[in-house]
């Protein structure tokens, strides 16, 4: 597969190097505005590098794109891409407008089934054996799932102005990781608090929240979320059944564990940088991409998997503002699936 | 102290041995409505056993009265006991509803300082260090609280019905151990399930919850429920904080873990019943009555915390029933303290 | 039962507790050269106080005597009561000479069926699951065991110079859970150092060790001794076989952890004294010696298991000297059974 | 710097992907006796297939010489390399005759100093943070260093038979660790067992066994290895000290843990395949080659530490053979350094 690379920034390099190493696959374009960030990117794992996206979109040779640009251009590039015959894996979010999202849904119409949208989460190998385990019925009924998911530090102001807030920006990975588990969700209620800088508040954002979920059979999940963790990047799971319960601890960066007068059994802070925390993650999640786009199947988590959770975020944000529990009716639901 | 038992079930037995193994306290009388019971208790703890309540209360040489008595009892006895100069330590509930309570606080008036209600995981020497870790400041400004407590296996029937519902009877325990960290609670909201037992749900009852708190400074705090967990009495708390977190994980009965071909590092279930998991709770609870009473300052938690962790089920109740954020107004709040 | 005690020190005040606590017996008679300590200890458990040993071992209502006097009195003593008619448990060690305890082997002939010496930790309700798991199969063939036993700090020196030397006075406890897995030891080699008090090195003893055994049918198992450990009492275990191990962890006295900048997980140190950490397992030692004695059955561990960890002590002791394997011959072996 | 790998078996794969990767390196050459290998290392990796090692050692463009052949090459390749003036990096153990090993450090001279053997676990981050802590004095003066050090499973009857025998060839590795911890060792003891497979028995070699160490200064160190570990690759090491320990456990392949009526905190096995567990052991070991030889510093461990190691697999045999400690004398000694 040839794939075009839009967007070279962190999480760009990244996908850049996974398609570098991937068997089945040839990073055959780079392109980015700033022409010598693609430069760079291309020297390292090859491409011809480039600012003009027309250029890439008429080329083709390239069979797929992977969309890493800044969140305002994807809904623009994605329905170019799409339109141009291009499979496309997109970073998320879609767009922070669920107006604008529904647009771009109407307007590729049956190709949304070759899109895919970067929920790395799901590509966890923790997270996914869980999934899998669960699935397989290890734990009986799925009644409760708890995730923990806490930033080692906040975002500069400059980011936090246009991430469209906490629920658009970070627990976005979580509604997705709920509906990993639970599918449809019809309940939404959250609270957040102001607790961690100044300037997210003057920003009018929140800094941490909890937020409840109920899916459609009745299993209940909450999210816990804060934009600062001092003792690495905090992201755990539980999921409790009927019999039994299967847990995702955080990950170490080594084996070491440390004892004396002091305590025992201390070990290292947690990985705290998310392309340290997810690199096996964002590996998997192109592979799937390339075997589902080469097999003729739909790449999952898809474009409706990306609106249904801006779906939960704005249904998080309306129960923020409104203190009530917000029940999402089965048309918002059936965009979920 | 001299010390007079009324109530020889489960619990009362307890007491009873606490209050025989402590060094300043002689258990003096024993009384149930089924004297066999008080005779039972009286024989291998001391004390004189009977029936008679009266006779207990109109005993001058009873400092104090240990009330572990059925639910329904608790008023009229603790008012009783009040009434006649007795300390009391009464087990929780004070009563499942809220204008019994305050028809009682009324009664006792100022005496309501020599009452003790038993909360008896505030003496948990686990929740308890991390109590006073977070006070000494080793966490930072306590930001978020997470609290999951799950029963090994559900009541029968006969208790659910009686029980007040899962709020009342389970659930306040969590609550009075939110109101331990946070003190003032200004907002409840709560979801609720019915995935455990059907006769639970023909009860008019939940048998799973997650419900979300509010303290007066902004921390958030969320509670997780079930009547049913098949690993053990899943009894967990995490204090998150600006600087860290303390978190009490569950006990082992033993330092075993096995390693083969099916996974590693795997250890005995959790202590699965609640005596054996509180045992040094309840011990260290009866010493800090008679410490109290004994120096003649007012025992912790007292009559206003048991109000207060029942404003807050009642809090719950609504929430679940209305769909909507439940806001404390001050006065019940003050009640909290 | 009726036991008598004698000798009333630290560990005589715990088997007189276990005493008071057992239902099937009673603490009769307590007995210490200073009859004051006598006193003190019948107060606090029951039994008449005295400084008389003939008045104990002659009075016909005593069915047992618990001997935890000092070791120089032991073989006098159990020679004596086992005479008198008594079933005895008698503290570890027997003897620190060999032919002392040969002596009263002979003495007492085939009423050492009713002698129990008190090598606690088999009792201890890990180390006995891992023996019973290991005895069922759960790790296939037993292959190596692992043994790590460090004091929290070194004794002084009085108690080192009439200790008998680390072999004999600590690692006595591990040749006994070696044996209790390996039955039959063959091969011992042993390296000792001086790395921790200097008082220790001028009364000629070592302060660390390394042992190693093989036992008759080719387990190799090693033990590791330290008479100081910062962290804890440092008593561990690991049964490794052909399917797995089951190991034995060190025990925590709360489930707290923390986690900061510092670092995760961190927990308490561990228990640091052995009556913490073996408390259980003096309860139910105590309880084996009565159900055994009750029943007409022998003890375990009896007289010939305190001799032969006297055995593999002295064995160690030659290694340690000569720089050999020291082979033990069947005759011995016999012995250790 | 400009590097040819001779052989491509595993782990010439692993250096070759090594240097792939390495900002710093070009794979320039590949060199295998089957032709057809170094064409698909060549292929994937870069660099000049062949089978003819006097091109490689010939071609003034090779700056560095990666040799991963059979050990029966090693030192013949060793001696050209060097003799043409390549720095080189050889795979353990240098050969499995000392005197061999002697006449090529006679011949290469000063030379050795551009020679780095490939005891990779030194690199393991978890060892090395290990190694760095107890140096800057985390747990004081370091007493008793435990490894534990277990294959997954035994290799083929084939492999053992020419393998130079367990201390040769897998203990070797633990012998260097030691030796990382102790630096001098001046006394062996080792004890074996045949309890996993009778071909290795019937070989003249063992599959399990216990050896003791003891440093120069004192320090114990006891090393315990066994052909087959049904849980993982089991790699463990406990560096005690007057202050504290530092400990290295076994590493997990996810953060999944279960939890059910069976037990709890169960976790997977542990990595089973040596390449996976020391990865990143292998890229850092490539790096500090690069390192130092750009550096013009010796590279670490060097040829005498392939040589110590020897010497100390030797004497544990020698223990083996007549049941006595092997003591190392000063000249044999100062060869560890």
């Amino acid at each position: 597969m040839h794939i075009a690379l839009i967007g070279c920034g962190r999480i760009g390099r990244v996908h850049a190097e996974s398609i570098a190493l991937h068997p089945k696959a040839e990073l055959v374009r780079v392109c980015d505005a700033v022409e010598a960030a693609a430069r760079e990117v291309a020297e390292r794992f090859g491409g011809t590098p480039g600012s003009d996206v027309d250029a890439v979109l008429g080329d083709p040779n390239v069979d797929a794109v992977v969309i890493a640009s800044p969140t305002p251009t994807h809904v623009d590039l994605l329905t170019r891409a799409v339109t141009a015959g291009k499979a496309v894996m997109c970073e998320k979010p879609i767009d922070l407008d669920l107006k604008q999202v529904d647009d771009c849904r109407a307007a590729i119409g049956s190709s949304a089934s070759r899109v895919m949208v970067g929920f790395n989460r799901r590509f966890d190998p923790s997270f996914r054996a869980v999934r899998e385990r669960v699935a397989a019925g290890e734990v009986g009924r799925l009644e409760q799932l708890i995730i923990v998911s806490r930033d080692p530090a906040p975002s500069p102001a400059e980011y936090i102005a246009t991430s469209g807030g906490l629920f658009r920006d970070m627990t976005i990975h979580d509604f997705d990781m709920a509906r990993f588990f639970l599918s449809e969700v019809v309940e939404v209620s959250a609270m957040g608090s102001n607790l961690v800088a100044d300037y997210i508040a003057e920003l009018g954002d929140i800094d941490g929240a909890v937020v409840t979920l109920r899916g459609a059979d009745g299993t209940l999940c909450h999210i816990t979320n804060s934009r600062r963790c001092t003792f690495g990047y905090d992201q755990r799971l539980e999921a409790f059944g009927s019999l039994g319960m299967l847990s995702v601890d955080n990950l170490r960066p080594d084996g070491v564990r440390a004892y004396g007068v002091q305590g025992t059994e201390g070990a290292s802070t947690y990985l705290d940088f998310f392309l340290d925390r997810y690199t096996p993650a964002y590996r998997a999640e192109l592979d799937h991409f390339i075997e589902a786009i080469g097999n003729g199947t739909a790449p999952e988590p898809g474009f409706d998997d990306g609106r249904a959770a801006l779906v939960l975020a704005d249904a998080a944000e309306e129960s923020l503002r409104t203190g009530r529990v917000v029940k999402l009716d089965p048309a918002a639901a059936e965009g979920q699936r």
